[in-house]
């Protein structure tokens, strides 16, 4: 039985749903690849993931391992490749993961998913599947890394301060205004809460 | 009874011990945040996320809502602000949510942690989450927001081509190789698969 680490395959599709939204392929063929690479490290090693894409791949990372975005222990670098790494955290080796162009050529419904050959509505979502059942890791090659020693690091957060634009807390290294303030902001329109234009009005 | 979005407090530090490693201040808090912003959404809207920091909050948003990483539903924009926003993802309209050092002011421990006014081993973690339970939604504060235009686009991915360099795909609008065969690899060692050194042999 083909399995995404924990779950059985059945099982893990219904994580991905409630988690991602939809059974998505992507995250689909993602656990195969988190399993692959665990597979590769010692139960004991404390380890941390790199994702080469932002499409999918994360939240397979995020379900199956504890590396996540909010916890620091996923790091997304967005080559717009189809591959993650699980590495020692202290040592920084570890294994990549990646799906393989050529193992994909045996598989129709995979290849045209994967390389966009048909539009999304002409893809047999009932074969894909199929195909990724039965394909599963086998769509994968490893091998070892060794991530650079700056990834390392653990990233020390400094002081926090209020910036005296948005009185909100922010990183003092920002310096002056924090980056919202700054002009980064994604909001055209931004409605101060009362409190604040009282407080500018005194 | 406070709660958090379809959790009860102490299910919600469950889940949350389960996802990001262990019941982190910043997740629990952020729950309440999520909750908050939520509830001034129509149920029926199709919204999306901007978390404005890497840290804790975007488990807490990627945990209660539809919008994770991996569904490009969850955009992060490291301001390094405790805030987030929920919108309408086709009109951009919506509410920011984000923690008031004002109102933290109120709670010591929380102050304390938020702050970082003490090192982490004296701060006193079983008052620290007695107080983020009893003062729950009203640590925050909450203002309409519109997002810009340019961040309401759908993504369009474009064609997939092999790079030349590491025989991967990635996105043909990169030109030439792919971003980590252009230099940028997190990686010091990388041991090609034998196939790769077969296929440059031959």
């Amino acid at each position: 039985m083909i399995t995404s680490c924990a779950f059985e395959f059945e099982e893990y599709l219904q994580v991905v749903q409630s988690f991602h939204g939809y059974a998505a392929p992507g995250v689909i063929i993602g656990g195969f690849m988190v399993n692959l690479g665990k597979g590769h490290l010692s139960e004991k090693t404390p380890f941390r993931a790199i994702c080469e894409t932002t499409v999918c791949l994360p939240d397979a990372i995020q379900l199956l391992t504890r590396c996540t975005i909010g916890n620091n222990r996923l790091k997304i670098l967005n080559f717009g490749r189809f591959a993650l790494s699980l590495y020692d955290q202290n040592r920084g080796n570890g294994f990549r993961v990646f799906l393989d162009p050529k193992r994909i050529d045996e598989w129709s419904e995979i290849k045209c998913w994967f390389f966009k050959l048909k539009p999304k509505a002409e893809q047999n979502m009932e074969l894909l599947m199929a195909q990724i059942k039965k394909a599963g890791e086998t769509l994968c090659d490893i091998h070892p890394v060794q991530v650079r020693p700056g990834l390392l690091k653990k990233e020390e957060r400094g002081e926090i301060v209020i910036c005296p634009c948005c009185h909100e807390a922010y990183p003092a290294e920002e310096r002056g205004v924090c980056r919202g303030c700054q002009g980064e902001s994604p909001y055209t329109v931004t409605v101060l809460p009362e409190r604040h234009v009282e407080a500018s009005e005194t």
